[in-house]
């Protein structure tokens, strides 16, 4: 019997996940709320009471299933596989994943940062493709990233690889950021970032743009904008990419990857985006980092995470082929 | 009989080589001049023969050696070992440096970039002992770097994996960088970056300072000055760390290494150097990934090379304990 591996992506207000197998075909996904009342505590009996559900549904048993892979959105323990914190789900300090999962479940379980996660998904099935060195940049509410090197996720010391978002882009001062500093990246890059960089550009130029008569602005009413030729629209987005286009030419020069592929919301852009940040990031890229390496849209969208989170059954649990 | 690891460091003046054991001991260590006469197409067979001259004195035979590690200074090739080019020892593309190693020995050779390897050997032996996750990066002519994450080299796609010196630091222009780029790191924290910094402080200020009436500046005296408290040297030795500060805060952001490592001919400047280098890093640094991380001074000096090679072949030739 071929054996089915779980992938299981933990969102603030989601819980996706999928039956896949050992090439990484979907064969069966589906998913559930996130019930963050008590702090969170009832989310893994919530997933193993889903995991039965399906499985009771399709005529299977537990047996059935390789293990579990799961995403969560914080940084994990490489040690116990718990999570340091995780706000959007109501966990504060080291929610044991790991350990309470495999017990609700019966299940091995791994566990690993969403990001990284859906970087994993993206080298295995996606824009990554045999990409045994990439970078993932995830444009969302955040921004968030993963690192694969030497087709490993590189987690760090302590969780907090790949952590793109944070990288600076301001010398001296800029916005304040979630995480305490101020000018990170995230500022400006973010859908939120964005917004942010039109209002200014609204404030401080009195050109004509569709942008003014919006009641409420929005990182994709800002890229229709600029894809209809709104000059202020494109500044923003020129403005974005400059920003972005520094940060991941100076992440290019640490790990050299052969791909970079932008997720997330701010993503669907496509080459909206793609275009005026493949130049900026040419412009501050060491040439031979530069020519190695190939800028692209995530292609797997949601399902990312759970294809990802399933490739981690496959590594980790030393079951890969 | 426990065999000898070889450890050689190719140098554009010097060809530093060693015999170590398999705990990381340096039994033996000795330098011959590099030829570079020839576009450097003698070196190879130039080490061979002091290797048998070696053994010779020693009264062993090429059975005693395990095999040989060599870091160069240029992208090398993962796929053979060839090194991309190296314009300090003549070679121009692609120069087989494992083939025609192993040709001119008959032993097993891994080759590798220098400042990998030297990242290597302080995380084996010296200032990054035991940390799986951790960058160095050199302050010399160059400013070069090395990354190794979950204890394994970062080369990237074409070799390029760990150039922190080509970090963009400028977001408009910036100083001409040897890479093509401006704006680069190394034009600013480099040996020569550094005396650039200074003579552009002793133009543009009229304060009074002892490095007014040195002939020729150099980092060392630069630094000395600094020590001693001259304020305008302070200022110049600020500026570097912020410049350094910055990067190092964007690359950890990258990889969340446990040590942040600082070697090459600058580093010698010690705390002088580390303490507001230290502070404008805290400065830049994801709250997360500061706490987790150490800078320190590389420890092993000239002899971290030859140390890196040797585990090379102790770890890709499969001999590993």
């Amino acid at each position: 019997m071929d054996k089915w591996l779980v992938g299981v992506d933990l969102g603030g207000t989601t819980i996706k996940m999928a039956f896949i197998n050992k090439e990484g075909d979907i064969l069966h996904k589906w998913e559930i709320p996130t019930d963050k009342s008590e702090k969170g505590s009832k989310i893994p009996a919530d997933i193993a009471k889903a995991l039965d559900e399906r499985l009771n549904q399709l005529g299977k048993t537990k047996e059935q299933l390789e293990g579990i892979g799961i995403g969560a959105p914080g940084a994990v323990s490489s040690q116990d596989g718990s999570v340091y914190v995780a706000v959007n789900l109501g966990w504060e300090t080291n929610f044991p994943l790991k350990d309470r999962l495999t017990t609700e479940t019966g299940l091995p379980v791994v566990v690993e940062n969403d990001a990284n996660v859906a970087a994993l998904g993206e080298m295995w099935k996606g824009s990554g493709k045999g990409a045994a060195n990439l970078l993932l940049v995830t444009l969302g509410t955040g921004v968030g990233g993963g690192v694969i090197a030497n087709g490993e996720i590189v987690r760090g010391v302590n969780g907090a690889g790949g952590e793109i978002g944070h990288m600076a882009i301001a010398f001296d001062g800029g916005i304040q950021c979630n995480c305490g500093k101020t000018g990170c990246l995230e500022t400006v890059a973010s859908a939120t970032g964005v917004v942010r960089l039109a209002r200014k550009a609204l404030q401080t130029s009195h050109g004509p743009s569709i942008l003014r008569e919006v009641p409420e602005l929005s990182s994709k009413i800002i890229f229709d904008a600029a894809k209809e030729n709104d000059e202020l629209a494109k500044n923003v987005v020129n403005e974005l990419s400059h920003y972005l286009g520094f940060s991941l030419a100076n992440a290019a020069a640490v790990i050299n990857p052969e791909k970079i592929i932008i997720g997330g919301g701010v993503s669907k852009a496509g080459e909206t985006l793609l275009k005026p940040l493949r130049e900026h990031f040419q412009l501050y890229a060491f040439p031979r980092v530069a020519e190695g390496v190939e800028l692209a849209i995530a292609s797997l969208g949601n399902d990312a995470g759970v294809i990802g989170a399933a490739r981690l059954v496959k590594t980790k649990l030393g079951t890969e082929a």
